[in-house]
């Protein structure tokens, strides 16, 4: 199985499964927020984790789609917060259907999800997947929370946005490969490694992202650069400086990024130089690397053949190469 | 055990078992929501069922827990899709901490009642639970919508108007007792016939809720009259006479609500008066007391012994006399 006929299946089985019912008022948003498509990497993610120790990946289905219906909850209530108007190119759901149905269609998702989590197993394993997903669903409010809180605070240390991205995006692919493993049969030490693979790889790739939208090439991540910047977000660039110069050099970032007498390019062109001459660009791609190869490292360790492994190290890769 | 043993039980327990954690910003507000207070109706109908089949009621305290969670969840989020500003008198939570950790808030608490939900039962049993709780769950949302959606119609049919009672404010007592009956050792049957008692005991609670909030003695409800009419709402009153009186009946009473030449208590007095000369207000009680009749005569179709079922007989008593 490639990863591509993976994600067709699963393409597949979310259109099947997709609910339907009255009032339509209420569905039909729903399948917009399902259908904005994304890459499915987490549904990815958790059906490799089965492929790992059954031939049969189409086991962990349900529970794939059960953590694909949680990231759109996420995001359904998430722009409603952060007041993001679009997302990849379109409205966001509370932009196009109103606030009242962004917040009930978020509901629905989350209710959804924890319906698909559990379908068609064994009630033992239900419950344990039962544990695991809660614990990250609060962990992700927590991340939330910190997020709102952190653009609020002049001051965050390193540590705490690292527990901030992992808690707000990486534990959720982490959390959908234990499933993933095991409902595939995994003992709960494999699952544990898998777990800790997915929470690595989920801070490298938040801090990938944050380097990307400073310093990445905009023919191969097909973003314009600087939306952080021009958006003021303390990314982990901005507290790298934060963290590690002079007083000086944090005060004269945070101004440079607060800044109304610059026009746009100037200011990225501003910031970015910054980041770069404090020694930031250089620290958060080690940073992201180490991460990276940890994550590697905890796949490598696990007692499995290279060709089993091969999907989703092909998976990791792609995602972590996308600075070319 | 009396009911208000019971509450006491209920309430301790809830201030043990609220959840704790960082950030701050995120718990304060769910400790906020969940001391709002209220009647605890929900928990207590489960506890009580619990109590029909096993002396140690606290085996459902958990579930219990899980069922206000789940109240309080869709109280957070109905506040701001309704832009009520307080409840119970005190700012409702979107007003006093925002709109985002009035969302985030909701979100928390629906995690929450699915972990108490499961806690410390056999797996098989929780699968069992989490199915009834998805179930009216669902619901919920359904009736949420189309509450919305009557706002801008000008027709509804009493059908209809029972139909989004039933999933808004009926299905979740109905669920309550179902699984409490099914934690206390109930055959699927029995927690069935609690089940449509919880539904039609719900129907008629809304129903009184309408006709009291037009009609009721304000020293008995401690609310001021007329809210209803105020707000134009289409309570059961205003869809008996959309449905049964004639097409100039409708229009005319559909002016009185929108009229804003009229004094407040012009309008009510006006209402009022038509509300019970078309027969509305006749009709409603008779609706009412129908379900509350079909309730008990649930209750007594239970092969259980008089002196059991008194509790649970007497808080639908309760419940339905506030008429006096």
């Amino acid at each position: 199985m490639t990863i591509e006929q993976i994600r067709k299946t699963f393409d597949s089985f979310l259109e099947e499964h997709l609910a339907f019912g009255q009032p339509e008022g209420l569905y039909e948003p729903l399948h917009y927020l399902m259908k904005q498509g994304g890459k499915r990497l987490r549904p990815l993610l958790l059906l490799l984790a089965t492929g790992l120790y059954d031939d049969r990946f189409e086991r962990g289905l349900h529970a794939a789609l059960a953590v694909e219906l949680f990231h759109n909850f996420t995001l359904a209530h998430d722009d409603i917060m952060d007041e993001a108007a679009t997302r990849r190119g379109k409205p966001t759901i509370y932009k196009k259907y109103g606030l009242p149905s962004g917040i009930l269609t978020g509901d629905l998702a989350l209710i959804y999800a924890y319906e698909q989590l559990v379908m068609g197993l064994p009630a033992s394993l239900a419950i344990r997947l039962m544990a695991i997903f809660n614990g990250f669903a609060v962990d992700v409010c927590r991340g939330q929370q910190l997020d709102m809180e952190f653009e609020m605070r002049e001051h965050i240390r390193m540590e705490e946005y690292l527990q901030m991205i992992a808690w707000k995006t990486a534990v959720l692919p982490a959390g959908a490969l234990q499933i993933g493993a095991l409902i595939g049969g995994a003992s709960e030490e494999e699952a544990a490694i898998l777990h800790r693979f997915g929470l690595q790889l989920g801070l490298a790739f938040q801090l990938q992202d944050d380097w990307l939208d400073t310093f990445g090439d905009e023919q191969k991540t097909g973003k314009r650069k600087g939306g952080d910047i021009l958006q003021q977000k303390k990314t982990a660039l901005v507290v790298y400086v934060l963290e590690h110069g002079s007083p000086e050099q944090a005060r004269h970032l945070l101004e440079a990024l607060k800044s109304d007498e610059l026009q746009d390019a100037e200011k990225i062109a501003a910031v970015q130089g910054f980041l770069e001459v404090s020694g930031a660009k250089a620290a958060i791609d080690e940073l992201q690397r180490k991460y990276t190869r940890e994550a590697l490292a905890q796949l490598a360790s696990l007692n499995l053949p290279e060709a089993r492994l091969q999907p989703l190290k092909m998976l990791a890769e792609e995602l972590m190469g996308r600075k070319g």
